[in-house]
């Protein structure tokens, strides 16, 4: 066990905006959020899957919303505190260790915030390893895990709590009351013991966040390159570092869906890079070759400073290092590529592994 | 305490139609379902409001979703025996009694499925005397009463259960859970104490329904007019009798918008007549002046038979007889006409009780 003051906090966020592989909401209001609990009620304790009891209950926190409605409405440390007690109230059972449904994105830091509040310490996991658009698409899922019962907290006051006979069918019911609650939600869901999260969750995630942030913040005051250090703490590949030419971007089922067109720079020039976006970066084509694609992380880091440019904010003009970093193991298997795959969001594409096709970058 | 077999069901399903105000769905899809779990358990304990103790659990039982899926997809007798141990199961409490949220269309028929499979008797009142389109329409809103806690059950074994600081707001979760759903679910909503049920429900609409449907079925064994039938049960009023010209209807936000317009026959030779309805007919004009309007009731009976044309249903060539039937006095008082009156439904116009606007008609 460990604490998470401000300072660990702010590398986290750094992180889990790289994580996000492109999506997942922006950290910094999960941050601002997290930040003010955190003075509020004092550094929030960070434990080990390890040091979780097999018989202890354990669930996941997480916002759930239009990215684009959190910048309007910040939500309230209420919600993510109240979403808690609500499912205990539901369930009749205590929880007695949260942690992120996804590590990747705003959801990274949300969790921060419920535990701030309630004393109930963060487990170092989560359900994906980075930041997916749909409730269902997380390690549990693969090992039969159940979403529900689960419960979601509004700004109105609104409790809702569900059961639903698949994972599939929470997240239309959770997404429906998203949208009528008038965009954002907190919610509790997936509960499982400490045994079922050994077995299920992936591990480390908020360590590797924090890592990541700080090895990016170390490289800027080093004046070193913070696109080096992400690729090496990550053992990912470069995939074009190049200059934005062109983003089609538009709000589809709750969604932002597009595609950004890059050309190379310096070592990269003549090259051409598309990259599509559904909410997360999913595929890349380099010179019209897929290069890396879900379930691996795909990221846009600016040349300079490092910075993570999500999907929603991509642009002309922005020089940009795309890079491709391996997922967790989970998402490698048959049925991780089943659900979280290519061929999920549409594309008509075998799954191959972002080491592999580091060969394809470089011929 | 009476029994209710398939004959008076067969009854109150006709009378529930001319209720239905021109909507509320179908009765005769929640009457194939009633009957059906009739035959299987056996008939109906039908008590009075007087009969419920004051102490007692009481609670309505409601299908929720667009009218022309549940012709596609009939409803369950699971999901309206479940629905009810659904809610005591969140809530920890037992419900002696239920009975319609609205005697009007659909709703006015479903309750006796939930009884037949539970045991549990139906009360001989309802929240509107009519039909509604939401789910916040209803006399307990007018007295504070509380949506919430309810539960919702789908076909699929979705269960939701909500707590909510408005009615409205349940109304917004419920209708976008059903959407949701693929859109059809049975809900349990409104729990009150039996002397709370005294207070706020509309006294005898399943023997008002049962009375009119008799009437016209005994009208029609009689050769005489149905329609006469009606209208001297009802204190109603006739606003035409005409052949209907032209129907406009579009689907707009979950409901079935649009007008009717009628030429006059016979005596009404010569006039015209404008109905509009949402989901329900909510206004008449006769030769430009509003002759009727919601909360009180407006119909279209089928000239020869009687039968009641529902919104949904009326159509270029249908002889008819169009009446206003006054509503329960709940909705004649400032608070119902606030909530339930033509500016409810976006027009400006002043709410008039449809026996003065009489002498409209015959002017």
């Amino acid at each position: 066990m460990r604490l998470i003051d401000e300072a660990a906090l702010a590398d986290i966020t750094l992180g889990s905006t790289v994580l996000g592989s492109g999506g997942g909401g922006d950290p910094y209001i999960g941050m601002l959020l997290a930040r003010e609990a955190i003075r509020r009620h004092g550094p929030v304790p960070l434990v080990d899957l390890d040091e979780v009891p097999g018989d202890a209950n354990i669930v996941f926190i997480a916002g759930l919303g239009a990215p684009g409605v959190l910048v309007e409405k910040l939500p309230r440390e209420n919600e993510y505190a109240g979403v808690l007690r609500e499912l205990e109230r539901f369930t009749g059972q205590t929880y007695s260790y949260i942690c992120p449904a996804e590590a990747g994105g705003f959801n990274g830091v949300t969790p921060f915030t419920t535990s701030a509040v309630t004393g109930v310490p963060v487990v170092d996991a989560d359900g994906m390893g980075r930041a997916f658009p749909e409730l269902q698409l997380v390690t549990p899922t693969l090992y039969g895990g159940r979403a529900t019962p689960l419960t979601m907290v509004d700004e109105h006051g609104n409790v809702m709590s569900l059961e639903s006979p698949t994972n599939a069918w929470s997240e239309a019911y959770v997404r429906a009351a998203v949208v009528a609650s008038g965009a954002h939600g907190a919610i509790a869901v997936y509960p499982m013991t400490g045994a079922e999260a050994k077995e299920r969750l992936i591990r480390g995630p908020i360590t590797l966040a924090e890592e990541i942030g700080r090895a990016i913040r170390e490289a800027r005051a080093a004046h070193t390159s913070p696109v080096e250090a992400v690729l090496a703490k990550q053992g990912g590949v470069l995939l074009l570092t190049g200059k934005v030419e062109e983003v089609e971007r538009k709000n589809e089922g709750g969604w932002t869906v597009g595609k950004a067109r890059l050309s190379g720079l310096d070592d990269d020039r003549g090259r051409r890079m598309t990259v599509d976006f559904q909410n997360e970066y999913l595929i890349a084509e380099r010179d019209g070759r897929v290069v890396a694609t879900s379930p691996d992380l795909i990221m846009t880091l600016e040349i300079d400073s490092g910075e993570p440019i999500p999907a929603e904010e991509i642009r002309y003009g922005y020089r940009v290092a795309v890079v491709g970093l391996p997922c967790d193991p989970h998402w490698r298997t048959e049925a991780g590529i089943e659900i979280a795959g290519p061929r999920h969001f549409g594309y008509d594409i075998d799954y191959r592994p972002v080491e592999e096709t580091a060969g394809d970058v470089r011929a």
